[in-house]
């Protein structure tokens, strides 16, 4: 059984469900929401992969299209009552940031890349679909929100897939741990708040 | 004659004239009309290319260079009487979505890629220099716009060009069928304000 | 020494501290601003190396990070008194658009671009970065501002390091000298509030 293309396949299932959940929330129609799935759920692979310097696996392998096909019609048929609420959208963005942060890292390890740029290359596969959800979405970025340690586990899930692939343990296994470590840290970080420091020393309040 | 070419001129230049008019309506400078237009214009192309993994045409052959700028120009003196009115922006732009998503799964299945693949990368082409256009220019992008189903003649004119291929038609005439085919559905759909329906099911009216 | 590293790390440190004072000025978190300042300084020359077609040098060459973390760090220690003012962040950003479009003309050149493309493509790399800050941190791009001049001094600077390529001086210092007058270039047309005609004959005030 091929684990990366189940964690991929995974983490790009929560991701577009995060899209498709947003275009209900917007009012967009069903292909404003696929498309929007599609963006926020392979838009970080497709930057990872040109980045690598390898096809985007989204258009090499269709099979990853089906994950964003299945979100769009899952949340046509059950949005209704969900789309008011923001708890669901978070979830299963942080399902996808943990999974995309650790297998980025793990994939760029496999293509060669150095320790550094690896994690660098996973923290960008983690946020990048989310990112370019909310550009195109003309919102803020919750990359960005000051009041969210968004990018935090992002951050140390893909240092620890790297620092991980100097152990003794299976690449598969390792990156499970190290995604299911953010996933829990990134809903603990939301459930009570965590915060880090602002951009600049003495900022004790956000500006308007 | 190199028809690819010229039809890939031709939707830079529909594209092109999108951006500069939309830069004529915000009260750009005629640098920032030329910029908007080359990100419309182009966007697209290089975004194609940079997936197909071959160096951007816009790059590559200079030529392409020549559409953004006679769309500049051509709004610099031709606009006064224009940019007040959204019709000639949709109408051009409509002219670049049905040239882009069918020259653009033409070039992906020359390419070699899967028809699946080639269609999706259609559509990519297709509508990512008008989204490049409305993230940059700040609005919401037409993409998403739920009272306008503006992706789908795309989807459709991408899988007419895929099913196309396989036709005994020749791939320049096959190509242009299926753009005509989908500028007349393009401004069908606008005339008319087809609608399909909304993200989640039961949604009656768009959310505020 | 390697002076091409020197000034792309330098014009990397100016786009990232653009980035990092508009984050403080924002009220992002100390991650926030290392993220935009990062996608400042190093989008520009990513989206370069992708259509140069080589590995971006921001991930090969992990010295790059160097220059956003210590922008990051100087925002965070001086920026208190800084953050109101829109000043700085001008003249950092002209920084990296001086160094970025002339470096980025001179990279594709010694690519085996052709003139016009190379050119064009310094302007990508100068413009690149700081229109990336600007989207994703939702805000009306500086690039298209009617009353500032931003494209004219890259477009300048893109063309003279093209023509000064075939000239007996040695790159580094031709580059140097043309970043040098795009800078000076850039200052004065802020301190002079210089502009170019719209993007439409006739149109003399800006719309709303």
């Amino acid at each position: 059984m091929n684990w990366a293309l189940v964690l991929d396949l995974l983490g790009t299932f929560f991701f577009a469900l995060s899209g498709s959940l947003l275009a209900a929330q917007r009012g967009y129609d069903i292909i404003g929401s696929l498309l929007l799935g599609s963006l926020t759920g392979l838009g970080g692979g497709v930057i990872r992969d040109l980045i690598i310097g390898r096809p985007p696996v989204a258009f090499d392998q269709p099979i990853h299209l089906v994950a964003p096909v299945a979100a769009a019609v899952l949340v046509y048929f059950v949005a209704a009552g969900v789309e008011r609420h923001s708890r669901p959208l978070l979830i299963f963005d942080a399902g996808g940031l943990a999974l995309f942060c650790t297998t980025g890292t793990a994939t760029a390890m496999n293509a060669g890349m150095n320790p550094v740029a690896a994690a660098l290359l996973g923290v960008t596969t983690g946020v990048g679909g989310g990112l370019l959800r909310d550009v195109v979405a003309n919102r803020d970025p919750q990359l960005f929100n000051p009041s969210d340690l968004y990018a935090v586990p992002a951050f140390l899930g893909a240092a620890l897939t790297a620092a991980l692939w100097y152990s003794p343990l299976p690449t598969p296994l390792s990156t499970f741990i190290a995604a299911a470590l953010v996933f829990v840290f990134r809903v603990l970080s939301l459930h009570f708040r965590w915060r880090i420091p602002h951009a600049r020393a003495g900022a004790q309040e956000s500006s308007p």
